[in-house]
């Protein structure tokens, strides 16, 4: 067995570390909408479909759950918190079992602010984590009874090749991400959503346990007709537009924005189905669009706007364009936004998420 | 089960992070040469001890290895790699399982750079990282079948109260360590490395499954009347006599030298023995000096010397007296050093380690 073999080699992404100003941990409220949306879901799937008689548990074996893709910031402590406490009411007539928590991010993640964000006080698990890419093997054979990741599965492994084939009717000149490009652009994002899912979908059926279940919180578009309209995926062509304008102005070169695309990719719940369902190894026990409550979309505020695309983007920027773009960007960016009120009427905001519970076949 | 309330809440040391000139990941050949001595002996117990029938393993468990106080250099790459080949010759026979490795150390250890050093192909285990002190519970009960700790145990879990209470007759006064001071110095360190082995053994004998091995590896003085003669207990009270040097320069103030001390001691083995017999939690299937050949302590150059100290010293000492005396207090180390050329010779290090082979009663 080589763990390493079985795995993908995947791009490492990581959310901006630390609790500073443009930390993903100060700026991560819309996540912890989607999170605290689901958390009812969850509770429900829990009460009623975990079978904790057929979870073939020895006495002594813990309940294992992972939290995939889970940032350093304090959603991951709270969205365990609430599933640990769903599962404590299943044992509530049997001998309460150990739990083991499995946090996993990119190797690169900031692992040292959630180890210190974990609770000292009171926690009812033993918390360990796991470094490396979801879409490949990260756990030993039937080792997990319950997964989790949420907006995590958005982020794809790489950025599709045909986008930077200038040789390619895919490749997206001029532009960062499918948002505004033609057909083959988003087709080419398409298919790689496609491989990434069917990869990360294999290597969990052989981590669950028979009867272990897998909940997952996708950001996503209500549905296909609708992706021209969305708005993070035009505040992802907004960030594009403005690198075009500091190519104009000679600070970065265009050449350098051809080869640049965001590896994130927002699915419908046909395309989403349609993959797990030729994938073959998960059945779908429930699967749900988010409504999630406008007052937990919190980023009515310029500011706030800003910071939040910062905080999930700046690495990946920095790490093409280098360090010294970036507060400029982000300046343009911001006036930009405020120039383009559309943007801030919660009204357009119109990208949601997909809650899906999936039990092996 | 409260996982954290079974545990102690150990003050946290860490060795220097990074890779940098001061890292403990390039000054660590000292505690390199000890796992270097350990290996056969390890290999030799993993082959003789180990009973791969016992150890109860259903079809599609893994085997779970664990290093408590990996901290974040070269070393627990290479011991891991060494244990895992050694578990696999004993499965020659039979199926090879699927290994999941732990690495445990301090919250504030540098578990990125450890996660960068994890090789990319070829590795055949899962990996996980797991934060916390080792003085109290980290894993779930009998979820773990070889134990491994090198070079760890040596560090305490909280320097004892007795040496700073100036009411007490163990206060340290003038020194950081135990070296050169009164025996009731030598007391409270010696009472407080019980009470931390102690509370290691208890929480290990309930996380090793019954069949599981533990390999500990822990520096050490040959016998108890050679204490004051050792070399690495007096490198620490000449850093001591460089922080009273700095007092009489009116760099840093006695009192706060009078309020720091080196959670650090050097058992021997019939002080060891005597704990763990008493404890009775393990039988001990082994206990062996280490004999380190000479070219292993590679440190008979100055510069080495010192930064050897300060890879290890450098975070606690900075923590209490901040970062500006750091530069000048090893310069004036290194000076003493070269002055007192006694330490630098081979044959004047005395300090050795103590390799201990634990089964669970």
């Amino acid at each position: 067995m080589e763990a390493k073999s079985q795995s993908i080699m995947a791009d490492s992404y990581a959310m901006n570390g630390g609790d500073g100003p443009y930390s993903y941990a100060q700026n991560s409220m819309y996540q912890r909408g989607i999170m605290e949306t689901a958390k009812r879901m969850i509770n429900e799937e829990i009460a009623m479909k975990l079978d904790i008689q057929k979870l073939s548990l020895a006495a002594s074996e813990p309940i294992r759950i992972a939290d995939l893709g889970c940032s350093c910031g304090p959603n991951t402590i709270l969205a365990i918190q609430n599933i640990l406490e769903a599962l404590k009411r299943k044992f509530q007539t049997h001998p309460t079992p150990e739990f083991q928590v499995f946090f996993n991010d990119q190797v690169s993640n900031d692992f040292n602010s959630l180890f210190a964000s974990l609770p000292e006080l009171g926690r009812q698990y033993y918390a360990a984590c796991v470094p490396g890419s979801f879409h490949g093997r990260l756990f030993p054979t039937a080792s997990l009874h319950f997964v989790y990741s949420s907006c995590a599965l958005n982020w794809l492994s790489k950025v599709p090749k045909e986008v930077v084939d200038k040789t390619d009717p895919a490749w997206n000149q001029g532009r960062i991400h499918y948002t505004g490009a033609p057909k083959e652009v988003f087709e080419a994002y398409s298919d790689q959503f496609a491989k990434d899912i069917g990869s990360f979908l294999q290597a969990r059926v052989k981590e669950l346990a028979p009867s272990g279940l897998m909940a997952l919180v996708i950001p996503a578009v209500p549905d296909m007709i609708s992706h021209p309209h969305i708005t993070t995926g035009s505040e992802f062509e907004l960030v594009g537009s403005c690198l075009m304008d500091m190519a104009k102005m000679g600070i970065v070169s265009e050449a350098r924005i051809d080869t640049f695309n965001l590896p994130i990719y927002y699915t419908y719940p046909k395309e989403l189905r349609q993959i797990i369902e030729g994938n073959g190894c998960f059945s779908i026990e429930r699967m749900d669009m988010l409504n999630i409550p406008k007052q937990h979309i919190a980023m009515p505020d310029l500011r706030q706007r800003t910071v939040y695309i910062r905080a999930a983007l700046e690495a990946l920027i920095e790490k093409h364009f280098g360090k010294k773009i970036i507060d400029q960007l982000f300046e343009m960016y911001s006036r930009k936004l405020s120039e383009s009120p559309i943007f801030l009427k919660p009204e357009n905001q119109k990208t949601t998420a997909i809650f899906v519970l999936l039990k092996p076949i």
